[in-house]
């Protein structure tokens, strides 16, 4: 057994963008990961599952990091007060750590599978919206309404902010974004 | 070769669904399909490439009739507008063909790959209601943050029409959706 290496995982994370970038998703094994990133393949699955897994390791966090942020949302707010305010909060958040981050949306879009997985993870954090408005207090009908349309302009806003490349910060794009569906629907 | 029957897709249809209900998805087999429908098993290949394909025949139709639906839409309509009755007729028009939409879901909900497989088919709508947009001169910006905002209401109006078993059109769901959303972002 080789000794713990702190850097590995973020060393095959790299080692996998580029090759992806490089070769297409398709065309790259998890044996070519670890050797580019200097690694022996047990070691790669000593990190992930799969290849799939490196673009996509540590977002099963994400829907119950959304949900604790609804719960400490203060009371007294309109529901789509929470639900925005809770997005945009996960958004800036997670922008912190989005290294490469039009790279690896890149690698996504051209691949039917990844953006399978990606479409999933958008609904588990869906999912994990509309229960925690639930939670509090929120009716079904009405907190699966605003978690969808809410869902709908943090995907779209997300994507924007990766575009921009660094100019504005999320919940800036994100503002911006829930003033365009505002205007256009009053 | 067994001679042509009309009505050979709709009684595996039928034998399908009930079979899924009863068993749940992942315990029926396309074979146990056909018997039930008292078809041969080639029968069912003749109609469907797989047991999943039954639950969504037909929706490859569905991109290419929004974007008609959209092209069709008057001149001079604000692109919200064009988004929102676009939406409202294509659900009316589906829901005509909606039999069984119930129990349909109910399947679809308790399974991870039919549940894959909706958010893919709702994907490709948005994606053929952003290009249509698009093509009426709406700016790639604007037109995905409507598709997406207009397919969040269109998924939530989808299902509590199902909910609500034809009491109302779905227009009429679709439209108290949309009323919600504005009185909320208001």
């Amino acid at each position: 057994m080789a000794r713990w290496d702190p850097g590995a995982a973020d060393r095959l994370r790299q080692a996998a963008l580029d090759l992806f970038v490089e070769r297409g998703f398709e065309n790259v094994t998890a044996t070519e990961i670890a050797e580019r990133a200097g690694l022996a393949r047990r070691t790669f699955f000593r990190y992930f599952a799969d290849k799939r897994e490196v673009l996509f390791a540590g977002s099963e966090q994400l829907p119950p990091t959304l949900a604790e942020i609804v719960r400490d949302v203060p009371a007294g707010l309109a529901p789509i007060d929470v639900v925005l305010r809770s997005l945009s909060a996960m958004g800036a958040e997670l922008t912190k750590y989005a290294h490469r981050a039009r790279e690896r949306r890149a690698v996504i879009a051209a691949s039917p599978e990844l953006r399978e997985r990606d479409r999933t993870k958008a609904a588990a954090l869906t999912d994990a919206l509309t229960g925690a408005l639930h939670d509090r207090g929120v009716a079904e009908p009405e907190a699966q309404l605003l978690a969808q349309v809410g869902g709908a302009i943090f995907t779209v806003a997300f994507g924007r902010w990766i575009e921009q490349g660094g100019d504005q910060t999320f919940p800036e794009v994100f503002d911006a974004a829930v003033g365009e569906v505002r205007a256009a629907l009053i």
